[in-house]
Protein backbone atom coordinates (compact mmCIF):
# COMPACT_ATOMS: atom_id res chain seq x y z
CA UNK A 1 0.00 0.00 0.00
CA UNK A 2 1.39 3.22 -1.10
CA UNK A 3 0.44 6.99 -1.28
CA UNK A 4 1.84 8.83 -4.17
CA UNK A 5 1.72 12.14 -5.74
CA UNK A 6 2.04 13.16 -8.86
CA UNK A 7 2.39 15.86 -11.31
CA UNK A 8 2.05 16.25 -15.22
CA UNK A 9 3.24 19.52 -16.56
CA UNK A 10 3.30 19.99 -20.81
CA UNK A 11 6.30 22.16 -21.50
CA UNK A 12 6.42 24.74 -24.41
CA UNK A 13 2.91 24.67 -25.25
CA UNK A 14 2.48 28.96 -25.81
CA UNK A 15 -0.22 29.07 -22.94
CA UNK A 16 0.40 29.18 -19.62
CA UNK A 17 -2.88 27.85 -19.14
CA UNK A 18 -2.18 23.96 -18.50
CA UNK A 19 -5.76 23.04 -17.06
CA UNK A 20 -6.71 21.46 -20.22
CA UNK A 21 -3.52 19.34 -19.59
CA UNK A 22 -4.94 18.40 -16.48
CA UNK A 23 -8.04 18.37 -16.95
CA UNK A 24 -7.33 15.27 -19.48
CA UNK A 25 -5.02 13.76 -17.41
CA UNK A 26 -7.96 13.77 -14.57
CA UNK A 27 -10.41 12.17 -16.69
CA UNK A 28 -8.30 9.48 -17.95
CA UNK A 29 -7.59 8.67 -14.40
CA UNK A 30 -11.12 8.56 -13.50
CA UNK A 31 -12.04 6.42 -15.78
CA UNK A 32 -8.95 4.06 -16.01
CA UNK A 33 -8.85 4.25 -11.74
CA UNK A 34 -9.71 0.59 -11.17
CA UNK A 35 -10.29 1.30 -7.41
CA UNK A 36 -7.79 3.27 -6.99
CA UNK A 37 -8.42 6.25 -4.68
CA UNK A 38 -6.84 9.49 -5.44
CA UNK A 39 -7.26 13.46 -5.38
CA UNK A 40 -7.28 16.24 -7.08
CA UNK A 41 -4.91 19.02 -5.34
CA UNK A 42 -3.50 22.45 -6.41
CA UNK A 43 -0.19 20.74 -6.98
CA UNK A 44 -0.70 17.63 -8.36
CA UNK A 45 -3.08 14.67 -7.52
CA UNK A 46 -2.59 11.95 -4.57
CA UNK A 47 -2.85 8.08 -5.19
CA UNK A 48 -3.43 5.64 -2.92
CA UNK A 49 -3.25 1.74 -3.33
CA UNK A 50 -1.08 -0.69 -4.56
CA UNK A 51 1.85 0.45 -6.02
CA UNK A 52 2.38 -1.26 -9.34
CA UNK A 53 -1.34 -0.57 -9.81
CA UNK A 54 -0.59 3.18 -9.47
CA UNK A 55 2.37 3.22 -11.28
CA UNK A 56 1.11 1.55 -14.86
CA UNK A 57 -1.73 4.14 -14.29
CA UNK A 58 0.73 7.13 -14.22
CA UNK A 59 2.54 5.70 -16.94
CA UNK A 60 -1.14 6.16 -19.03
CA UNK A 61 -1.15 9.38 -17.89
CA UNK A 62 1.86 10.77 -18.84
CA UNK A 63 0.93 9.91 -22.34
CA UNK A 64 -2.38 12.29 -22.43
CA UNK A 65 -0.42 15.76 -22.67
CA UNK A 66 0.82 14.11 -25.72
CA UNK A 67 -1.92 13.06 -26.91
CA UNK A 68 -3.37 16.31 -26.60
CA UNK A 69 -0.46 17.72 -28.58
CA UNK A 70 2.43 18.45 -26.43
CA UNK A 71 5.95 17.54 -27.46
CA UNK A 72 7.97 18.01 -23.97
CA UNK A 73 6.10 16.44 -21.00
CA UNK A 74 7.41 16.46 -17.34
CA UNK A 75 6.29 14.32 -14.31
CA UNK A 76 7.00 14.54 -11.26
CA UNK A 77 6.34 11.40 -9.17
CA UNK A 78 6.79 11.08 -5.48
CA UNK A 79 6.22 7.35 -3.86
CA UNK A 80 5.53 7.44 -0.08
CA UNK A 81 5.98 3.34 0.41
CA UNK A 82 5.50 2.00 3.91
CA UNK A 83 5.52 -1.77 4.81
CA UNK A 84 5.20 -2.05 8.38
CA UNK A 85 1.93 0.29 8.89
CA UNK A 86 -0.76 0.80 6.78
CA UNK A 87 -0.22 4.01 5.24
CA UNK A 88 -2.96 5.83 3.42
CA UNK A 89 -4.16 9.29 2.86
CA UNK A 90 -7.05 9.23 5.25
CA UNK A 91 -4.66 8.07 8.04
CA UNK A 92 -1.76 10.21 7.15
CA UNK A 93 -3.62 13.43 7.94
CA UNK A 94 -5.12 12.09 10.62
CA UNK A 95 -1.69 10.90 12.54
CA UNK A 96 -1.09 14.36 12.17
CA UNK A 97 -3.78 16.26 13.16
CA UNK A 98 -4.15 14.12 16.23
CA UNK A 99 -1.17 15.64 17.49
CA UNK A 100 -2.32 18.82 16.71
CA UNK B 1 1.08 35.29 -5.62
CA UNK B 2 2.36 31.86 -5.90
CA UNK B 3 1.12 28.56 -4.81
CA UNK B 4 4.25 26.27 -3.06
CA UNK B 5 4.28 22.82 -2.06
CA UNK B 6 5.88 21.47 0.63
CA UNK B 7 7.26 18.47 2.36
CA UNK B 8 9.70 18.38 5.26
CA UNK B 9 11.02 15.20 6.21
CA UNK B 10 13.74 14.41 8.84
CA UNK B 11 16.32 11.35 8.01
CA UNK B 12 17.90 8.75 10.10
CA UNK B 13 15.08 8.98 12.75
CA UNK B 14 14.85 5.16 14.28
CA UNK B 15 11.02 5.19 13.83
CA UNK B 16 9.13 5.66 10.61
CA UNK B 17 6.40 6.92 11.78
CA UNK B 18 6.93 10.79 10.98
CA UNK B 19 4.13 12.60 11.98
CA UNK B 20 5.46 13.85 14.98
CA UNK B 21 7.42 16.23 12.93
CA UNK B 22 5.00 16.96 10.87
CA UNK B 23 2.51 18.03 13.03
CA UNK B 24 5.18 20.35 15.06
CA UNK B 25 5.83 22.05 11.95
CA UNK B 26 1.94 22.29 11.20
CA UNK B 27 2.14 24.07 14.71
CA UNK B 28 4.79 26.56 13.68
CA UNK B 29 3.41 27.56 10.68
CA UNK B 30 -0.09 27.82 12.07
CA UNK B 31 1.73 30.31 14.85
CA UNK B 32 3.66 32.10 11.92
CA UNK B 33 1.52 31.72 8.63
CA UNK B 34 0.62 35.59 8.69
CA UNK B 35 -2.24 35.66 6.78
CA UNK B 36 -1.13 32.92 4.11
CA UNK B 37 -3.68 30.41 3.25
CA UNK B 38 -2.58 26.95 3.55
CA UNK B 39 -3.50 23.10 3.56
CA UNK B 40 -2.38 20.15 5.38
CA UNK B 41 -2.17 17.23 2.19
CA UNK B 42 -1.19 13.55 2.85
CA UNK B 43 2.37 14.42 1.02
CA UNK B 44 2.63 17.87 2.09
CA UNK B 45 1.38 21.13 3.06
CA UNK B 46 -0.21 23.45 0.06
CA UNK B 47 0.47 27.25 0.98
CA UNK B 48 -0.34 29.96 -1.21
CA UNK B 49 0.68 33.97 -0.96
CA UNK B 50 3.50 36.12 -1.48
CA UNK B 51 6.73 34.35 -2.25
CA UNK B 52 8.81 36.21 -0.28
CA UNK B 53 6.83 35.57 3.04
CA UNK B 54 6.43 31.76 2.04
CA UNK B 55 9.51 31.41 1.51
CA UNK B 56 10.35 33.12 4.84
CA UNK B 57 8.27 30.72 6.67
CA UNK B 58 9.68 27.65 4.96
CA UNK B 59 13.01 28.92 6.21
CA UNK B 60 11.38 28.84 9.67
CA UNK B 61 9.95 25.38 8.97
CA UNK B 62 12.57 23.55 8.23
CA UNK B 63 14.19 23.87 11.26
CA UNK B 64 11.66 22.78 12.98
CA UNK B 65 12.62 18.99 13.00
CA UNK B 66 16.01 19.76 13.74
CA UNK B 67 14.54 21.58 16.81
CA UNK B 68 13.16 18.21 17.42
CA UNK B 69 16.37 16.29 17.79
CA UNK B 70 16.46 15.48 13.77
CA UNK B 71 20.23 15.50 12.39
CA UNK B 72 18.87 15.24 9.08
CA UNK B 73 16.69 17.09 6.92
CA UNK B 74 15.00 16.67 3.73
CA UNK B 75 13.03 19.34 2.29
CA UNK B 76 11.14 19.58 -1.08
CA UNK B 77 9.89 22.96 -2.03
CA UNK B 78 7.99 23.11 -5.26
CA UNK B 79 6.94 26.90 -6.45
CA UNK B 80 4.18 27.41 -8.92
CA UNK B 81 4.68 31.05 -9.92
CA UNK B 82 2.24 32.53 -12.33
CA UNK B 83 2.42 36.49 -12.98
CA UNK B 84 -0.23 36.84 -16.23
CA UNK B 85 -3.26 35.92 -13.86
CA UNK B 86 -4.21 35.32 -10.17
CA UNK B 87 -3.45 31.43 -9.89
CA UNK B 88 -4.99 31.22 -6.42
CA UNK B 89 -5.67 26.67 -4.55
CA UNK B 90 -8.79 27.67 -5.30
CA UNK B 91 -8.68 28.89 -8.46
CA UNK B 92 -6.26 26.08 -9.94
CA UNK B 93 -8.61 23.48 -8.73
CA UNK B 94 -11.74 25.17 -9.96
CA UNK B 95 -9.80 25.61 -13.61
CA UNK B 96 -9.92 22.06 -13.90
CA UNK B 97 -13.09 21.04 -11.93
CA UNK B 98 -15.31 23.12 -14.12
CA UNK B 99 -13.36 21.06 -17.51
CA UNK B 100 -14.33 17.45 -16.05
CA UNK C 1 13.98 9.20 -25.53
CA UNK C 2 13.83 10.29 -21.81
CA UNK C 3 16.08 11.80 -19.06
CA UNK C 4 14.95 11.18 -15.29
CA UNK C 5 16.10 12.22 -12.50
CA UNK C 6 15.95 9.27 -9.53
CA UNK C 7 16.48 9.45 -5.54
CA UNK C 8 15.85 6.69 -3.67
CA UNK C 9 15.74 7.88 0.23
CA UNK C 10 14.76 5.15 3.42
CA UNK C 11 12.91 6.76 6.33
CA UNK C 12 13.22 6.02 9.64
CA UNK C 13 16.57 3.75 9.54
CA UNK C 14 18.96 3.84 12.53
CA UNK C 15 21.36 5.94 11.36
CA UNK C 16 21.75 9.57 8.84
CA UNK C 17 24.26 7.94 6.83
CA UNK C 18 22.25 6.35 3.86
CA UNK C 19 25.42 5.81 1.69
CA UNK C 20 24.93 2.12 2.09
CA UNK C 21 21.32 2.04 0.81
CA UNK C 22 21.89 4.41 -2.03
CA UNK C 23 25.19 1.76 -2.89
CA UNK C 24 22.85 -0.51 -3.16
CA UNK C 25 20.73 0.44 -4.95
CA UNK C 26 23.72 1.70 -7.44
CA UNK C 27 24.97 -2.07 -7.82
CA UNK C 28 21.52 -2.98 -8.65
CA UNK C 29 21.18 -0.55 -10.99
CA UNK C 30 24.67 -1.12 -12.55
CA UNK C 31 23.66 -5.02 -12.89
CA UNK C 32 20.32 -4.44 -14.50
CA UNK C 33 20.93 -1.15 -16.62
CA UNK C 34 20.75 -3.10 -19.95
CA UNK C 35 22.71 -0.56 -21.73
CA UNK C 36 20.61 2.70 -19.94
CA UNK C 37 23.30 5.65 -19.78
CA UNK C 38 23.60 6.46 -15.82
CA UNK C 39 25.13 9.01 -13.58
CA UNK C 40 25.10 9.39 -10.33
CA UNK C 41 24.87 12.66 -8.72
CA UNK C 42 25.19 13.97 -4.89
CA UNK C 43 21.59 14.31 -5.00
CA UNK C 44 20.43 11.38 -7.24
CA UNK C 45 20.74 9.41 -10.24
CA UNK C 46 20.05 10.66 -13.86
CA UNK C 47 19.40 7.79 -16.26
CA UNK C 48 18.83 8.34 -19.78
CA UNK C 49 16.70 6.13 -22.83
CA UNK C 50 13.61 4.05 -23.34
CA UNK C 51 10.86 5.47 -20.51
CA UNK C 52 9.43 1.99 -20.04
CA UNK C 53 12.63 -0.09 -19.26
CA UNK C 54 13.57 3.42 -17.14
CA UNK C 55 10.37 2.80 -15.06
CA UNK C 56 10.82 -1.05 -15.24
CA UNK C 57 14.65 -0.39 -13.31
CA UNK C 58 13.39 2.29 -10.79
CA UNK C 59 10.64 -0.29 -9.67
CA UNK C 60 13.17 -2.16 -9.70
CA UNK C 61 15.56 -0.41 -7.23
CA UNK C 62 12.71 1.00 -4.86
CA UNK C 63 12.64 -2.30 -3.65
CA UNK C 64 16.13 -2.78 -2.61
CA UNK C 65 16.20 -0.39 0.46
CA UNK C 66 13.41 -2.82 1.78
CA UNK C 67 15.47 -6.07 0.97
CA UNK C 68 18.57 -4.43 2.85
CA UNK C 69 15.89 -3.65 5.71
CA UNK C 70 13.78 -0.33 5.43
CA UNK C 71 10.49 -0.35 6.74
CA UNK C 72 9.38 2.80 4.63
CA UNK C 73 10.60 4.07 1.12
CA UNK C 74 10.17 7.70 -0.24
CA UNK C 75 11.49 7.92 -4.01
CA UNK C 76 11.01 10.95 -6.16
CA UNK C 77 11.07 10.36 -9.65
CA UNK C 78 11.29 13.74 -12.29
CA UNK C 79 11.00 12.39 -15.80
CA UNK C 80 12.02 14.71 -18.84
CA UNK C 81 10.11 13.53 -21.57
CA UNK C 82 10.69 15.13 -24.90
CA UNK C 83 9.07 13.77 -28.34
CA UNK C 84 10.18 16.92 -31.06
CA UNK C 85 13.41 16.38 -30.57
CA UNK C 86 16.10 13.94 -28.70
CA UNK C 87 16.85 14.60 -25.66
CA UNK C 88 19.74 13.25 -24.04
CA UNK C 89 21.84 13.98 -20.81
CA UNK C 90 25.23 14.79 -22.96
CA UNK C 91 22.65 17.31 -25.77
CA UNK C 92 20.95 18.84 -22.32
CA UNK C 93 24.25 20.21 -21.22
CA UNK C 94 25.81 20.94 -24.42
CA UNK C 95 22.73 23.29 -25.27
CA UNK C 96 23.12 25.43 -22.27
CA UNK C 97 26.49 25.64 -21.92
CA UNK C 98 26.77 26.92 -25.78
CA UNK C 99 24.97 29.58 -24.94
CA UNK C 100 27.10 30.79 -21.76
CA UNK D 1 25.77 22.97 4.98
CA UNK D 2 23.38 21.81 2.73
CA UNK D 3 23.30 20.87 -0.33
CA UNK D 4 20.31 21.79 -2.21
CA UNK D 5 19.13 19.94 -5.54
CA UNK D 6 16.99 23.43 -8.05
CA UNK D 7 15.17 23.08 -11.01
CA UNK D 8 13.43 26.22 -12.53
CA UNK D 9 11.58 25.59 -15.63
CA UNK D 10 8.93 28.12 -17.02
CA UNK D 11 5.70 27.05 -18.16
CA UNK D 12 3.66 28.26 -21.71
CA UNK D 13 6.55 29.28 -22.70
CA UNK D 14 6.30 29.01 -27.00
CA UNK D 15 9.25 26.58 -27.95
CA UNK D 16 9.82 23.38 -26.48
CA UNK D 17 13.65 24.32 -25.67
CA UNK D 18 14.10 25.56 -22.46
CA UNK D 19 18.38 25.98 -22.47
CA UNK D 20 18.12 29.96 -23.16
CA UNK D 21 16.03 30.41 -20.22
CA UNK D 22 18.50 27.55 -17.92
CA UNK D 23 21.33 29.57 -19.44
CA UNK D 24 20.76 32.19 -18.24
CA UNK D 25 19.92 30.91 -14.78
CA UNK D 26 23.38 29.94 -15.43
CA UNK D 27 24.78 33.05 -15.54
CA UNK D 28 22.90 34.69 -13.26
CA UNK D 29 24.65 31.78 -10.75
CA UNK D 30 27.91 32.20 -11.61
CA UNK D 31 28.21 36.02 -11.12
CA UNK D 32 26.16 35.83 -7.61
CA UNK D 33 27.69 32.70 -6.61
CA UNK D 34 29.80 34.00 -3.90
CA UNK D 35 31.81 31.36 -3.60
CA UNK D 36 28.88 28.70 -3.28
CA UNK D 37 29.83 25.70 -5.08
CA UNK D 38 27.78 25.01 -7.72
CA UNK D 39 27.42 21.98 -10.69
CA UNK D 40 24.91 21.80 -13.73
CA UNK D 41 23.20 18.46 -14.19
CA UNK D 42 21.09 17.41 -16.80
CA UNK D 43 17.78 17.85 -14.69
CA UNK D 44 19.07 20.69 -12.84
CA UNK D 45 22.10 22.36 -10.70
CA UNK D 46 23.11 21.60 -7.84
CA UNK D 47 24.17 24.09 -5.09
CA UNK D 48 26.51 23.19 -2.17
CA UNK D 49 27.23 25.68 1.35
CA UNK D 50 25.12 27.43 3.82
CA UNK D 51 22.02 27.17 3.60
CA UNK D 52 20.81 31.22 3.70
CA UNK D 53 22.90 32.16 1.30
CA UNK D 54 21.72 29.17 -1.08
CA UNK D 55 17.61 29.98 -0.57
CA UNK D 56 18.68 33.92 -1.20
CA UNK D 57 20.72 32.35 -4.79
CA UNK D 58 17.22 30.88 -5.59
CA UNK D 59 15.48 33.49 -5.05
CA UNK D 60 17.45 35.83 -7.29
CA UNK D 61 17.49 33.17 -9.88
CA UNK D 62 13.35 32.25 -10.11
CA UNK D 63 13.62 35.74 -11.32
CA UNK D 64 15.41 34.79 -14.28
CA UNK D 65 13.16 33.34 -16.76
CA UNK D 66 10.38 36.26 -15.50
CA UNK D 67 13.25 38.68 -16.83
CA UNK D 68 13.56 36.89 -20.11
CA UNK D 69 9.80 37.09 -20.79
CA UNK D 70 8.35 34.00 -19.29
CA UNK D 71 4.85 34.88 -17.54
CA UNK D 72 4.69 31.45 -15.61
CA UNK D 73 7.74 29.43 -13.65
CA UNK D 74 8.14 26.13 -12.02
CA UNK D 75 10.64 25.71 -9.78
CA UNK D 76 11.78 22.79 -7.71
CA UNK D 77 14.24 22.52 -4.73
CA UNK D 78 15.15 19.67 -2.32
CA UNK D 79 17.37 20.30 0.25
CA UNK D 80 19.65 17.77 1.93
CA UNK D 81 20.76 19.24 5.35
CA UNK D 82 22.67 17.49 7.71
CA UNK D 83 23.86 18.96 11.24
CA UNK D 84 25.67 15.87 12.16
CA UNK D 85 28.54 15.69 10.05
CA UNK D 86 29.89 17.63 7.11
CA UNK D 87 27.73 16.89 4.03
CA UNK D 88 29.19 17.97 0.64
CA UNK D 89 28.72 16.97 -3.17
CA UNK D 90 32.18 15.57 -3.02
CA UNK D 91 31.41 13.37 0.44
CA UNK D 92 28.19 12.32 -0.54
CA UNK D 93 28.93 10.46 -4.20
CA UNK D 94 32.77 9.52 -2.37
CA UNK D 95 30.91 7.78 0.43
CA UNK D 96 28.67 5.80 -1.79
CA UNK D 97 31.53 4.72 -4.23
CA UNK D 98 33.26 3.68 -1.67
CA UNK D 99 31.00 1.06 -0.71
CA UNK D 100 31.04 -0.25 -4.68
Amino acid sequence: MAVVELSIVPLGTESTSLSPYVAACEKELREHSEGLKHELTAMGTIIEGDLDKILALIRRLHEVPFSQGARRVSTTIRIDDRRDKPGTITQKIKAVEEKL
